[in-house]
């Protein structure tokens, strides 16, 4: 009905601002050029403050994924032994990439419905002195927690682990304090809160994560760290880069820097707030409770939740995203981060009101689209 | 002087079209929706022309070289005899990629100034049967050689050595015929012939070669070729894909059909015998002899060419490419790829005349640029 204007409200990718999408269209440029060496390291170090590290940045082309990967194929050898936390869609991940890369593997599982337990991290590790390295999302947008990283980076207590944390859907939209909380290695993307198309990861690893990093045996080239760190020395990439999601990222952090980045924060939280407040109202049930609630996205449990979507998306024109994993068809997840506003969460809301007043919470949602 | 209207005459990234360049800012779309999922399919169905192949290509988030990552890493398993072909810088990225893969290396090196030999490609595999892989370079860029691949695919004989082959600034500018040439595997990448913004790789795996790959034991999740085919099922890509470059290269490919493939093929053989008989018109002398030479770039020597293209990029606005490796400072190359016209070719024919014509082919050209 209303899809010639459509609504993503989906945790990624984000509608990226006009400012920001017409950064893609300039024209091309030489990566080996005296602009892309001015621009590139520039626009790194305006990420530091939202990596909240003095660490190096680095930039990779590739998905979120392929930035989790440059972690653990700097990192895993064969055999090395690891823990990875899992409560979720991306927690997963972090394990398949480790088993991928041979590793010798400890899984933590929680409840794909809340939050990563530091104090079953603390115990976990105290039994298990010869783990290397320790894997978890902060942002777990398949189940919409967020996880306390920083509590888990202090429950390590005096155990020598390094903390791997990937921060894609959380980095720009919460807080993230590498150097602050003593994780090891971050990992972001392009696509979610940095209101950037996809296209671009980015990596940052503490001085002992490098360290490390240096005696690992794991077969890598382009996602090799040494070459990046090689190339950094004259402000370019090893491989030819996204040139144009630096022109965009640049556009997209003047409006960050603009707002203020404690702004861009307590708006996250509001949206959340008002997500999840909005949805109790019209008597849907949320997936997580209040202190695991992700400030980036809202998961919300409905029957048969694809057959709901496609009618939201065909009388609205508005995208939810589904469940993944464990909540396949049985949740819907609303993305609120990035170049999201409170306006938009009432948007969001005022669908959802429409919606229940008509149909009420259908079972057979699919169904009713046809006579919609 | 010009530098106001920058020219880009380098291989690669190219010119971008401005119809193409809007593209990459158009809205974001979910690229786990109905539009990706109808163009996304659609796109590599038209490249499949530009790789003579019916075989799946499958569109990789990365540069060339993760493309070319993507064909070891499927492939190469510790202890695996590869064979690579060497006779410039990318030649040798190959060889740095299979031994990041702790392949058992064999290089057959050739002169950096003319095209691999298929007589002693026939010649080596024929004293080494145990040789399971082969790799080269289509059009090695970096000393503007066009290698004859229908030919070192023959040269095999009956050897079961699989021939994968690098076409990233070939493919769209000079034939590839895949099927028809019985190559294994091809990679090219968005930003050279396609005339798109970098950040996208594509890779086709011949039927042998995805069989062989099955039992590859190389550690890999993000270029793992079975999660591209699991999800090209559902016409998805398994990560968060660069989605403009999806539209990007549609426009590409329109103007490509609207020309002609065969037209596009014979424009590039223009601007090749162009550039190359102008140069030697104005009396520089060609890396490369006629029979090797590349249609998408040409080589010219020149000492101290890194203060000679200062001098251009400061006075004309053109910007040229260096030497790579051991050609450093001693060539300059001239882009004519992609977005390029014979008239493209006689202006930077016309800044060379205008600069012989003042400097002669100085030595010292970075201390002219001052007197300039």
């Amino acid at each position: 009905m209303y899809r010639y204007k459509p609504v993503l409200r989906i945790p990624g990718p984000v509608p990226v601002p006009n400012e920001v999408s017409l950064q893609m269209a300039k024209p091309m440029i030489n990566h080996r050029g005296a602009y892309f060496k001015e621009h590139y390291p520039a626009v790194l170090a305006r990420l530091a403050p939202l990596f909240g590290t003095k660490n190096q940045i680095h930039m990779v082309t590739g998905s979120g994924t392929a930035g989790m990967e440059v972690a653990v194929s700097n990192l895993v050898s064969p055999g090395t032994p690891v823990l990875c936390l899992v409560g979720g869609f991306f927690g997963n991940r972090w394990a398949e990439l480790c088993k991928a890369y041979g590793a010798s593997m400890h899984v933590l599982q929680f409840a794909w419905d809340g939050g990563v337990d530091p104090g079953k991290v603390s115990e976990y590790v105290k039994e298990h002195p010869e783990i290397e390295l320790i894997f978890m999302v902060q942002n777990e947008s398949s189940t919409a927690v967020l996880n306390d990283v920083e509590s888990v980076s202090k429950a390590r207590g005096n155990h020598s682990a390094l903390l791997v944390v990937d921060a894609v859907s959380a980095l720009g939209g919460t807080p993230c304090e590498m150097d602050a909380w003593g994780l090891d290695v971050v990992v972001s993307a392009s696509q979610k809160c940095l209101m950037t198309p996809p296209g671009t990861a980015f990596v940052a690893f503490s001085p002992k994560a490098r360290e490390y990093s240096a005696k690992c045996q794991a077969s890598r080239y382009y996602m090799d760290l040494r070459l990046y760190d090689r190339y950094m020395e004259k402000s370019e990439t090893p491989f030819t880069p996204n040139i144009h999601n630096v022109f965009a990222l640049e556009e997209a952090l003047n409006m960050i820097e603009a707002e203020g980045l404690e702004n861009v924060y307590a708006r996250h939280i509001l949206m959340r707030d008002m997500m999840r407040a909005g949805a109790r109202a019209v008597g849907l049930e949320l997936l997580v409770k209040d202190e695991d609630a992700s400030p980036t996205v809202t998961a919300i449990k409905y029957p048969n939740a694809d057959g709901f979507r496609a009618r939201i998306r065909e009388r609205y024109g508005v995208e939810f995203a589904g469940g993944q994993g464990a909540h396949a068809n049985n949740i819907f997840r609303v993305g609120h981060m990035g170049y999201a506003t409170p306006l938009d969460v009432l948007a969001a809301l005022a669908v959802l009101e429409v919606d229940m007043k008509r149909y009420g919470q259908a079972t057979q949602a699919a169904e009713l689209v046809m006579d919609a």
